[in-house]
């Protein structure tokens, strides 16, 4: 490839365009090939890259619009049609970007791409796949809130995306699917789960090695973690929330005099070398997979830093090209099944 | 109450009576008015009592057969009527015993309670309720894997079985009930759950305060957590798994060289300073709720200490009389929604 067009939503996010703009040109310094295609509302943008020397490959896209963070997805998907999120995603679409990028409404932008991207054949929704920072290694978690009920061929179909995603992203030969369950023996669990590991055993073009419990999500037991969107956001977010709740705990405990102060300033140090769980934030971007084109969607509290490695995911599914990868797949697999 | 008399089964959990009987000796050194029915092997018994001297307030009920930890419930319920684990039961619904401990197979232990001692009238199912310690505070949470598909009236059940062994155990007024949801505006979650949300807010007997994420498990939200058992199985393990990793994680990272295993030193007297989230293991003994007698599960890996904790739990319990408590509300609540 030439060069790599990603399409930004600058205004999405709790900090809009002073999160946003400085994040892609962190990654524009980062990525030599990387164009973006910035859009937004211009005087904004304008006045927040006036604050930077030197800004190359870039162009800004006007649109007065955006979609607010606690908008219905129906609303925004009905009226929104000169939005940030919207016209970012019609250019992909358009074929001028290859990705687009937003930290924006969940919800809004799940519903806006299926609408203008559709989805691939063979795929019946779109899932939400976050990369999870083990001790070891990721494991690619889905889905993680698109899809409440999940009946077993769409969860067939998120062992078949997260394979590529992980092949793709982190580099996986021959990735390892496990399927959240509430215990490891296989009539363990509901019906939808079991009739799962069953058709995952059938397929030659996955790797599936059976039940993963909650207390093994970061012990690199699978590199695809294969769940519904109910279980899987609840684990995400346990996940998030106790160990955001042990590091502030540590921290207020080496807060408490001149002594523990001084043990804390080593702790600290010490902690940084830890590995990937303890940086949560370096592995922002979630894609919404099995669409016809490239989404992330960036944390939307992210920093430039995260917003900029949210980026970073976009470029390395269109060096990839997921989307056709995932195509491919499905083919193989329907061939398969039908000899 | 002049004494409570709590029926052990003795052979269950990891450990075997190599626990369960230094258990049983702890808490009844504690406990001065409490009287056990050890249930299991005399042989094995009497061997591990021999470690020991002053043993008093005790009696062994021999039986010959255990239930095995991989064991189906249905083959325990049907063919293992002489198990340490039934026995134990048995004695509860004789009256001869006031309440149920045991380290045994989660399943096995439901299936026979439930056939032993029968659910409370208006209770469908018995449910599975763990104190979770947080930050300020122990959330009880139920259901917690024994009921994988759960009905909006049933997880209302919940609600008030929760909020009486809240005010029992924890000696909180006015107990605060959450739904486990994965978002926090009414429109989000699974049908069932919105549902569920519409009963409580009806209710005047509940202290419902909405949806809780979870991200804020550990964060005080309130005093009972409503949920089905997958979705509930799921977040309690993946909170320990969490929890755990990181712990292990300090442990190896101060675990290196001479001037980090000092720094390491000064952090474990620290840390064990830091509240409840860092001292799972006090907090042992989840309670089968629901049923016409009192049954608590211990950790298949309690250590005896942990052992004597979940006995303690039953003892409070059978203070609080909690069956006949929560009975007394369900008809209160009965009387009100007719009203």
């Amino acid at each position: 490839l030439s060069h790599i067009i990603v399409a930004v939503d600058a205004m999405g996010g709790d900090g809009g365009a002073s999160v946003t703009v400085p994040g892609v040109l962190k990654a524009i310094q980062t990525n030599p090939d990387l164009h973006v295609m910035l859009v937004g509302q211009k005087e904004v943008l304008s006045r927040e890259l006036a604050k930077f020397e030197n800004v190359a490959r870039l162009e800004i896209v006007d649109c007065d619009d955006l979609v607010a963070m606690d908008e219905s997805p129906a609303h925004a998907l009905r009226y929104k049609k000169n939005s940030s999120m919207r016209v970012a995603i019609d250019l992909v679409e358009q074929g001028k970007a290859q990705a687009c990028v937003s930290s924006g409404n969940t919800g809004a932008l799940m519903a806006i791409s299926r609408h203008v991207l559709k989805t691939l054949p063979g795929i019946s929704r779109p899932a939400l796949v976050n990369p999870i920072p083990g001790v070891e290694s990721i494991t690619f978690m889905l889905d993680l809130g698109a899809n409440i009920d999940c009946q077993p061929d769409q969860l067939v179909q998120f062992a078949v995306m997260g394979s590529v995603l992980a092949s793709a992203v982190a580099n996986v030969t021959n990735p390892r699917v496990g399927l959240l369950n509430i215990g490891s023996e296989s009539i363990k669990g509901p019906e939808v789960v079991r009739k799962t590991a069953e058709l995952l055993s059938e397929q030659t073009e996955i790797n599936y090695v059976g039940y993963v419990e909650g207390n093994n999500l970061l012990n690199n037991n699978c590199d695809v973690l294969v769940c519904d969107g109910f279980s899987g956001n609840v684990a995400l977010k346990t996940c998030e929330g106790v160990a955001s709740t042990m590091l502030r705990l540590m921290k207020q405990a080496f807060n408490n005099g001149i002594f523990t102060k001084l043990v804390g300033f080593f702790v600290s140090k010490i902690l940084k070398k830890l590995p990937l769980s303890f940086n949560p934030s370096k592995y922002n971007g979630a894609t919404l997979i099995g669409l016809r084109g490239i989404v992330i969607k960036s944390h939307g509290s992210a920093d430039d830093l995260a917003f900029a490695s949210a980026i970073d995911v976009a470029i390395v599914e269109v060096k990839h090209d997921v989307p056709k990868t995932i195509s491919k797949r499905l083919e193989t697999m329907l061939v398969e099944n039908e000899a």
